[in-house]
């Protein structure tokens, strides 16, 4: 094996906080020999409230941070940054960038039957129209319904997975949902696959809920592949974690999203 | 009139986001002809789960950016703020620094007649403990019950002030507090006067809701005339805004906590 070889190179996952873990968990399943360097601004979350201007300046120095870990591809694993960041990211840098609006968005268009898809995610994430562009750029005649949801990130955060206080805010926030008749809804937001069951008892057994994670996952093979950069190894990946507030309530958390228990968090101070 | 008379400086006062302009109102009260220049930190909203060095960085940040205004003092109008970084600011700064804590807690000790005093708060102001140390100096036969309420800022934020999700959190929130037979409530956040209507509800009658903004602008009109300070001048003072994000969104929700419309927000990047 020569050295410097860029397929050993870990993959660089970023999000405001935790619930990008989801999409690492399904990254690990797909490519277990990858490394995988996390980064979550704990320091600064939630994104989902704040302008494209901000994310953009975070998303950018973020991307720069993970640079110093060498990274041979960035998943921008939050949807508001993947929003409203992205296509600068992708101009601003010589690497490959993949964001989750995309997947999520095909992966709609191509499980509708009835052609109406609803859409749930941070106010900044509806509010850049990215998921309706993306779905209709598949399919024009498509008719693409959005909801934000604040309440959602801080009640997973609360570990209110099942409290009938969730119950009744979900049927609050997905009546619009229910009355357009939508057939399939996207989970716009990281943290919302630990709602699953609440959303799915609400919307019924007959919509199909959108997780991106794991069309997020198998898109980076996709590309890791094609670009001869997948990683010949027969141990698998080590994963790191970097964030940017104190590590503790982090690893407290974190099984949450990724399902098993993590430690030796590391802090990044970002000024 | 002497030149460069300190008297016609502004007053400085800063919070994580929106929340602390209930206090600036409060000030405009007692104050009129005070300046105030308030700095909101919506790019890094909300402190109120993040770690104690976290918050201590960016308030030395903050007061910082507040001294090229010239301000003659500092209101921390941020209860996580105050519960984490008050001292710190205090030993590092020359000039006189308020926080909320204090005056809140001196209330409360004031108006308890049964000695069963309740704290809501974020759940960083709880975990540091200030609110119970503070009241127990004032009276060490008081017994504090403390209940962090997490979702309380985001119903605020979602403009959700009376609504039936709302009662139904307070009741799940506030019922280890009525077990306790609290008389006196402290609304340990800045968000937390607009729940008002719904905490009186749920808490009843006989439970006095302390709301520190009125006592922490009495008590920076004592500190400016005991100091000197006071601004002598028969023209109201000036307000000027500054926040870290976008500033629209802030104009755009200011009223629900000022009691009136602002325009020219500036914006400051803190890097």
């Amino acid at each position: 094996m020569p050295t410097n070889n860029r397929t050993q190179n870990p993959i660089g996952v970023f999000d405001s906080g935790l619930g990008g873990l989801t999409v690492v968990k399904e990254i690990i399943r797909h490519l277990p020999f990858e490394q995988i360097v996390y980064f979550g601004d704990t320091a600064r979350v939630p994104y989902g409230t704040k302008s494209a201007e901000t994310i953009i300046r975070y998303a950018r120095e973020i991307v720069g941070a993970l640079l110093k870990y060498k990274v041979k591809m960035v998943v921008v694993a939050c949807n508001t940054a993947s929003s409203l960041a992205l296509d600068v990211l992708k101009k601003e840098f010589d690497l490959p960038v993949l964001g989750v609006i995309e997947p999520g968005a095909r992966k709609a268009a191509a499980v509708t039957r009835n052609k109406k898809v609803g859409v749930i995610a941070t106010s900044s994430t509806v509010k850049s129209g990215r998921y309706a562009d993306k779905i209709t750029a598949c399919d024009k005649k498509i008719a693409v319904t959005s909801m934000a949801c604040p309440l959602f990130v801080p009640l997973v955060e609360e570990g209110w997975f099942a409290h009938e206080v969730t119950y009744r805010i979900a049927r609050e926030y997905l009546k619009g949902m229910k009355k357009k008749k939508i057939d399939t809804l996207i989970l716009g937001c990281t943290h919302y696959p630990l709602l699953k069951g609440v959303l799915h008892d609400v919307m019924g057994p007959r919509v199909q809920l959108v997780d991106s994670a794991r069309e997020v996952a198998l898109e980076v093979k996709e590309m890791l592949a094609t670009s001869g950069l997948l990683r010949a190894s027969s141990s698998r990946g080590r994963q790191r974690f970097i964030v940017t507030d104190e590590p503790k309530q982090f690893e407290r958390l974190a099984s949450r999203f990724l399902g098993e228990g993590i430690k030796d968090v590391r802090r990044h101070i970002y000024v």
